[in-house]
């Protein structure tokens, strides 16, 4: 059922929103309060997928770059509307909604940002089901509906069109090489697509699970009950319902760099009892997290990094030395395992040797 | 008067523009070949900008990369006209002529390809007058054509717009991203203009004055005469009447690197009675030419490397340790030496401390 969103929804989004991000995404903080500047008391549209026209055009709006350098790198505002602008104008069609390519970190807002100053309405899906790295990481691609053309804008007013066909890592490539050169941040309009491609490829309700999840532990924390039992009851129905508590401890170690437009690094968590500790890979978002021999969760399930008490979801980002969490696996929907979708975006896209196992089956 | 251009001018045309590539500017032979390949025994018409109609609408075409790079990547022989076809889309209007934007090196025989393959003319002018290393270092520019937007295509289909508004030095950052990525080289179309603003921005019969230069050696040297003065001959009525000769001597180190898309570095050349060296600095072209403590001449204008005997000139990819070389200075016409102009591309845009001083003023 569709659904209106109003500012007092922002903070509970955000916290969702981060969740999902997996340690990646970019702060949705960030986001939350430039759709709030430009939202005041209005309230924006949010359209299940199950009552989109099959022929409404929908195009997807986002922010691209390393996580490291948005938090720096406050958007002027005016970027995500020039990106979908520039993107009707080369394709001569006006859209009649947005919607997230990816419905963790940041990129929960940007679309809310568009809509806020466009009227648009968001639709209530995303192409990642979480936040990944590359532009190509896409459910869409995996079914068929591909990124070009894409439109990429600067701060200054920068305006790029970049169409590779179908072939959408090149198009990530070349968006990437331009993102780094306007300083590490860009706003994108891409993968554009029908109503009817929406509901065929998109994975549906992730801005309503994300918003229900910020909201289930605040309640919860305000409840003095369990967060934790909170986020596993809000996700048993949903397409994502398999959580598991993969580790308890205390951040040693984050070794982070920022390269070729990625964060990249290994953070490191150490038992309160003694034993092995907690190795988690990330290249913007979680890869693995791996204890001792054993892999306990791999890409795309959701390795997330939350407080031990509070479960407010840290990004890689927010890790510090001494901080005391709790590492939970959540399970990823269907249509992001199958052998498509991994070859997409499952453990070989990132160079991992390792084979997806799903984390509810250990 | 406008004039047309056969295969059988083309070896002359690579001998000229490889001169007035000034050490840079990719192999024209390479470009020759290209054209010859598309347009057989047919023709191309030269327009000279006094018979362009001012409201004739001319898009130049160009190739962009490090000329390291170019030597190994002969292109597919289509990106040409797909550049020139997606600026004409995205501007919704079809260009009267193509023109180069730079008259040195495999530029000079970019728009012939374009030309050949669309029966278009080539205006006899461009906007660099030599060759340069940057997208922005352009009389078009100087006097206020700017190059936005501008399409470039790569090898595999690859289609992107840029459009950075009146920052032409951002477009160029934008475009070299995109052109590494794209594996080191692209094709171009920008600065699109009038008839009108080609007369007032752009030098003036380059293409004629290359073809010139390349037929005056060639026949020098059949003719057994110098072909030296032959050069001299040919430039006195022209924008470029100075020429000095500079040094002769026996290279003896060439160190190049290419880094950021460019082939930067350094020509060492012994003189054959001691003495002592000149030291060439390039940036895909030769920027200066020293001697001890004295600087002999300075970009823009042009510092040619030829044959000590036969003048075939030599680019820095063609230097060889024990080669016999002249080294000529070449005065720049006199709109490539204003303070706007030297601005653009004098010495202080290549990071150099020394002040513009004519070649001809030693």
């Amino acid at each position: 059922m569709s659904w209106e969103l109003t500012a007092a929804d922002l903070p509970d989004l955000a916290r969702g929103a981060t969740l999902l991000g997996t340690g990646g995404g970019g702060d949705p903080y960030i986001g939350s309060k430039l759709v709030e500047r430009v939202l005041g008391d209005g309230a924006i549209t949010v359209l299940d997928p199950d009552e989109l026209p099959d022929d409404a055009f929908v195009i997807p709006t986002a922010q691209m770059g390393a996580p490291t350098v948005m938090i720096e790198k406050i958007p002027a505002g005016t970027e995500p509307v020039l990106a979908l602008r520039t993107l009707e104008e080369h394709l001569g069609r006006t859209a009649d909604a947005t919607m997230p390519i990816e419905c963790g970190g940041i990129n929960s807002m940007i679309p809310f940002v568009v809509a806020a100053e466009t009227g648009l309405p968001v639709v209530d899906a995303d192409g990642m089901g979480r936040a990944f790295p590359e532009l190509s990481m896409e459910t869409f691609a995996v079914y068929g509906v591909h990124g070009s053309p894409l439109a990429l804008a600067g701060e200054r007013g920068e305006r790029v069109i970049i169409d590779t066909g179908d072939d959408d890592r090149q198009m990530e490539r070349l968006a990437r090489a331009v993102t780094i050169r306007l300083g590490g941040v860009g706003h994108i309009a891409e993968y554009a697509m029908s109503g009817a491609d929406v509901k065929r490829t998109a994975v549906p309700r992730t801005i309503s699970m994300a918003l229900a999840l910020g909201r289930a532990i605040r309640v919860a924390r305000e409840q003095k009950r369990s967060p934790f039992e909170a986020i596993a009851d809000t996700l048993a129905p949903t397409l994502y319902s398999h959580v598991r508590e993969l580790f308890v401890g205390k951040v040693v170690d984050v070794d982070r760099r920022t390269t070729e437009g990625f964060a990249r690094g290994l953070a490191r968590i150490a038992p309160l009892d003694g034993g092995d500790e907690l190795e988690i890979a990330f290249q913007n978002e979680n890869l693995t997290a791996r204890r001792g021999g054993e892999l306990l969760a791999i890409v795309p399930d959701l390795i997330c990094v939350v407080d031990h008490e509070t479960a407010e979801p840290i990004t890689t980002e927010g890790l510090r030395y001494g901080q005391r969490v709790r590492v939970l696996g959540i399970s990823t929907p269907d249509l992001m395992r199958t052998p498509e979708a991994l070859a997409a975006f499952g453990p070989a896209a990132f160079g991992l040797d390792e084979t997806f196992r799903p984390v509810e089956s250990r």
